[in-house]
């Protein structure tokens, strides 16, 4: 990951803050008292260091938190919260969790939800604006998906900010991955070449965790969660048959955190592949020569592989992409399928394939509670920003803290799992697979 | 349903019950004791009449329960279980309740485990017996899947029962569906011929809930309660986007109870199709016309599709058989997917489907309460039915309470969910489907 | 259980049926369709025969279903919906059905939900009435409790019959148990004498599952998955001490269904105590010993007490009612802990003892999948019956089928777990418990 | 917190590392290796800054990992562990990677458990030692408990080294709270004044998640998802009742992160209480009329409290204290629902007070997707400490890194939740609740 300079970090404000906030505490108030955070409250960033004498210079992240003085009079604020991309468990309680704290924290009189994602903001598909209300929002945390819908893809940033401007909205929550935050990140430099106050705060929605200054996003616990109940049921399933292989897809376009921590959670899987190691399948060295010594010693195997894992055993083969700009990937999960049960039958040797593609079903469920306290906070913490007139931001978080960062930085890279963390030592620990399955010599990361 | 004579309704019994019974109930026990259970006990099949001086002849089955006599010495009796076919939750608790019963209750000195169905009859495999111990089944009814191993279709039958006679097996407990008990009949059949004192027992495995005289059959209602989380989640990704559209394979082979059964519980289906009933596509009457209304209506739709729905679809293509001899369905979920795809664009409506078949996720879990409890007691009945001598017949179960079914009725004929009882009823209810959405003239039942 | 006779069984009717039904059903339609529901259809109640020689007279209650004719005019309708007693699993299930069947299948224009039991149809109180809609509903199955809140306890029925009366409500269900049933039982009587058109329609809600003629009451199933999962918690801490012994104190007034339903599926408790049964603490068979022998082999214990039992351990300590008139029985739980510490501490062996009462958390959940269909059908058979003008009866259910049950029939007795029961049975064989801990004369039945 | 200063941050070694890893990592290898981790490799503490200028010295841990060198020779070594304490969440997952780790990763022929916590190692409890296998652990973590069973207190230090020495144990890990790690502190002092070459090695395990420098202990997610449930059960019983009032009491001796975090991921309660906020009751700003006044307006509430907040209302009453030397805390849960009944009854306002407090139930459940990694990495970062020859130290976690804290920084002091922390400002969001409930002059803050 490249890291910022100092400079890059600064965060874009609207103006002066010349309304007090509504908010009960106290800047200097007493031990038992929460208090206001000032704009010069920083987050370290690098917490490791290789050895002392080396010392990188600090990296410091401006601090989220509410400010005592806002840009905007709360009492006059019209504010609107948009949900782009694939589901995530928590979206619904980011936008209950923003309703209630625009509502009930600083009073602002009118919230609106905007339907099916940045198309919502576009006149032509007609979507439109709800009006949120209590009652609307009151249960939804309780359900997986988004009250408001979502869509795929980027709509024209002048079109979208037209709209906002004729509704007079004076700030906007996306909620989204990095493609929404593209598209956020467009429409508050929009607005600053019209200069229109308006804050754009981005709060980061990526069920695969691979958002760079997330430590932690929400949604992508609870997908773990599901993930285990899926491999426990292949588990059972390899170890019902004769030679019982199962293979497992699990989301993960980039980024091998579900797979890897679905893997350590279960304990039950002898093979997982992400997208940021390569392996290969053929001899000497490749995977199935280990899963074949696997299956004649145990008589079952479990495999769990990311969606975007092994994308290089495809080749040359041309690749598309999805209404947000992903890459759609090559399947890996039947792929693996194919090649396993060709394997097995040209080495005579029985085997009982099985394959599970969970695909939605780990992402439909609520959050779990760390995945809702995780999604209360960044909409709380989002809301303190816009407040405070800052914009062209995302809410980050690392440590337990939360904190500002640019836009521009989050748009431009994704996050991956690295092999020399503590978790993938967790998976080769857990799954006893061979450090590396490749015939060298070993290609370039394949995470793209 | 074809209904049986009374003289079908004979068990047969391997001889006279010489041992009294180590249980510890008196026949004539007072009012706070559990008591022994004559063969003249009997348990009425009909309940329902339309009107009462049509009033059929009642038809009595023996009724299932601990026998005062035993045919079998219980202090040198050496048992076998064989779990076969697809994985069903509460197998592990019928190999466990089986186990403890002949062990706690019946001082049973060998129980084995035959590893992976038939096949560990058939030393051609070499799959062998497992001597089953306390430790070894203590905590398998928390897991899923079968502990034994399972495995698909026949072996011959003078092969199994030469392993069976040469290991001095007196008694032998088969868990599965129709062709498992096939297996158990003929097995039973040729011990008579043999004059092999060997008792075989069925216990009824079907996760459909398909078979004959087995109003609910273990591990069904797990599997509802799994196909509702995933119907849940297919409504959050229906809501989730602009007319989105979620199908729903279910499993339902040749009966629609798992179907059925998980859209009255989830409320949340609009069309839910099953292998009794047959449908049209097209105009005028036809499905496709009804979803394009409701989802111009309501903007989302969540479809059910049991696999054994709707294969008049696929005309005169050839069908294949699974090792087991059960059709090979074609794939009615991609079909309608692909189909419900093509008449949106057609139309040029927007629409997002999706497609979810949780395949086996339905079927690995543990056991729910009801499950539970419902495989710990046909084991019980199972080994008090061997115990007294009496082969050749499957614990059948309604109204609360266990019977004797001779072998030959359930392996004739499936159990179908009928469109007119209530349980269909109610789904017309909850999905607000029309009653019929095909063309005259109507075709004749698919259920095969 | 005394059994009525068949002129116990009649039916009260409000009169002739005039309207036809506005539901899609034929009533001599093919074989793909549902149908109406005659009058002289009927179900049995009895299956078990001991002997064929001593065949009992069949009883045969009218069967429940949807009717050709109606009472009423469905589209001039006005009904009512009230929830009393304590919460169980399925309440919202059975308000949100017996709305929507109202409103759609039947186009009925007003559905009020009264709040807080009967005291809302008392005016002093002012809790009122709420028009229900479809949003109100939507949701609510997805929840526990009850949307229209609940509270114990009689109220005066003329003054309740006159507020039905200045509403115009032609239709009352009446959700709960016997005190309930006696309530709804006295409108019925009431409204009779006035020559008020009202029809008073039961749905039995008893999570005890102790109200006759319903062999399974929605909310039981759930309550016992709950229950399951806390004596799983149970015997954690049992095996997590040296001689550790937990107490789990469960449900189960007078019956002790939710303790050997819990206990058969958990299958990890030792020792299960019913209000059906008599036990004893002291030598030289009371339970107390057997504890002692328990754990000192095996080195814990997990006991399972249902509320009701072992209340004539307390002698003639006086009894109190709650407002709906229940037994306040003495805490069983904290007597059976506290004897078992002064036990072990008297024999100087050390017991790490614990108690759990979950109380609330075993009732307050969302409804299992089978709750949730039995709810729903509950809810169904109550609206088709009142729209028939039937009035006065309970919804029952046995065998899959739902009858129509006179209300006096099952406000005067109390459904029990009997001791000869296979569900007893699977209790004793689950923990190898005594069969009965009583030192001689064994009392009287302690059921009430 | 008392900060300490980099000098206490010193490792004890037992000596020279004179054996190479059989861990197959590269020092210097490749991309896609993991590697391991040199003694100088630190971790930070600070990464919060008030103000860049005021920046403090930085506080730097060694960091855990895998050493390239080892004290002890794998092949010889042999390990226990041992469980204090009460039940947690993933304890089972420890015993399980530990044994794992040593027996795979190590190839350490003799692990050991020790049954009972610390009076396993006194000979005088008999309780004795286990050698652990592979099938003894397999499924373990798939279930609540610690399968080595525990107990509460101190034994005598030389009666315990004496029992390790004879044994000829290696190293010891032991799995407790801040009580078992001063005995464990104890005892690794104890060996070196004898100079026996011990690794003891603390895995921190506080359900409370109140042990410093461990920023998120193994069980404390699973148990607020299991309070959560509580919750809601309280939430629904609460509305199912006029002015339903429902009092939750959870665990939390000192720190509150229980009830706060089950109180943000609800978002049900209306009031939580915290062992670090004191609170009063009564007038002009105590707890009582802001219930009242909630309750008027909305009908019902829940309450959280935690065990050990509010003890400052039992003013002067002696303490007790549990085995562990952990205070009995007086029982606020009981003290608060008769103070409400008192209070409601007093002012003749109606209210349904109910209380729950769910014990046990939320600490004996298997652990959740993250406590499972989370006690997993916890195991494996305890056996490389061992290997490599490091004692009386306790693993620490933060920002997702693995560290080596020295034992007497944690048995001295505990974490607390901090009222002006980003979770406490959750808390007041999610409720509403007043920023303090007490009466001038504030007390000091409660917790100790």
């Amino acid at each position: 990951m490249t890291l910022p300079k100092p400079e890059d970090l600064i965060i874009h404000s609207l103006g002066e803050c010349r309304f007090p906030s509504p908010l009960q505490l106290g800047a200097a108030s007493g031990e038992y008292h929460g208090e206001f955070m000032s704009d010069a409250a920083k987050v370290r960033f690098h917490v490791e260091l290789e050895r002392l004498e080396g010392r990188p210079d600090d990296l410091f992240f401006e601090r989220a938190g509410p400010r005592e003085r806002l840009f905007f009079d709360p009492s006059k604020v019209k504010a609107a919260i948009v949900t782009c991309g694939g589901l995530c468990p928590g979206i619904n309680n980011v936008i209950r969790s923003v309703f209630l704290s625009l509502k009930y924290n600083y009073g602002v009189p009118e919230v609106y939800g905007i339907r099916y994602g940045y198309r919502g903001l576009n006149p032509a598909y007609g979507d439109g604006f709800i009006r949120l209300t209590h009652e609307m929002v009151e249960n939804i945390h309780l359900h997986g998906g988004t009250f408001l819908g979502s869509s795929r893809g980027p709509q024209p940033v002048e079109v979208m900010l037209d709209t906002l401007a004729d509704r007079g909205i004076d700030m906007l929550f996306c909620v989204g991955g990095d493609g929404t935050q593209r598209g956020a990140d467009a429409l508050a430099q929009a607005a600053r070449r019209r200069n229109l106050p308006l804050a754009v705060v981005g709060i980061p929605k990526t069920i695969d965790n691979d958002i760079p200054y997330v430590f932690r996003s929400f949604g992508y616990g609870t997908a773990v969660e599901k993930a285990r109940e899926v491999i426990a049921g292949a588990h059972a399933e390899a170890k019902g048959a004769p030679n019982g292989i199962v293979i497992v897809k699990l989301m993960g376009r980039n980024a091998g955190f579900i797979a890897a921590g679905a893997t350590t959670a279960s304990q039950e899987v002898n093979f997982a592949f992400i997208p940021e190691l390569p392996f290969d399948l053929d001899p000497p060295n490749g995977f199935l020569a280990h899963l074949e010594k696997r299956v004649l010693q145990r008589g079952h195997a479990v495999i769990v592989v990311a969606e975007g894992a092994g994308q290089h055993l495809f080749g040359d083969l041309p690749v598309e992409r999805d209404a947000s700009g992903n890459i759609k990937h090559h399947d890996i999960g039947t792929y693996l399928r194919d090649r396993i049960i060709a394997h097995f039958r040209e080495r005579r040797i029985e085997a009982n394939v099985k394959y599970i593609d969970p695909s939605y079903l780990i992402r439909s469920v609520p959050a779990n509670c760390d995945d809702a306290q995780l999604s209360d906070r960044f909409a709380r913490y989002a809301v303190h920003a816009a407040m405070a007139g800052k914009t062209d931001l995302l809410i980050g978080y690392w440590h337990g803290l939360f904190v500002h960062v640019p836009m521009h930085l989050v748009t431009s890279q994704k996050k991956h799992l690295s092999p020399k963390s503590s978790m993938w030592l967790s998976v080769l620990a857990a799954t006893g697979q061979p450090v590396l399955m490749v015939n060298e010599p070993v290609p370039e990361t394949t995470a793209s």
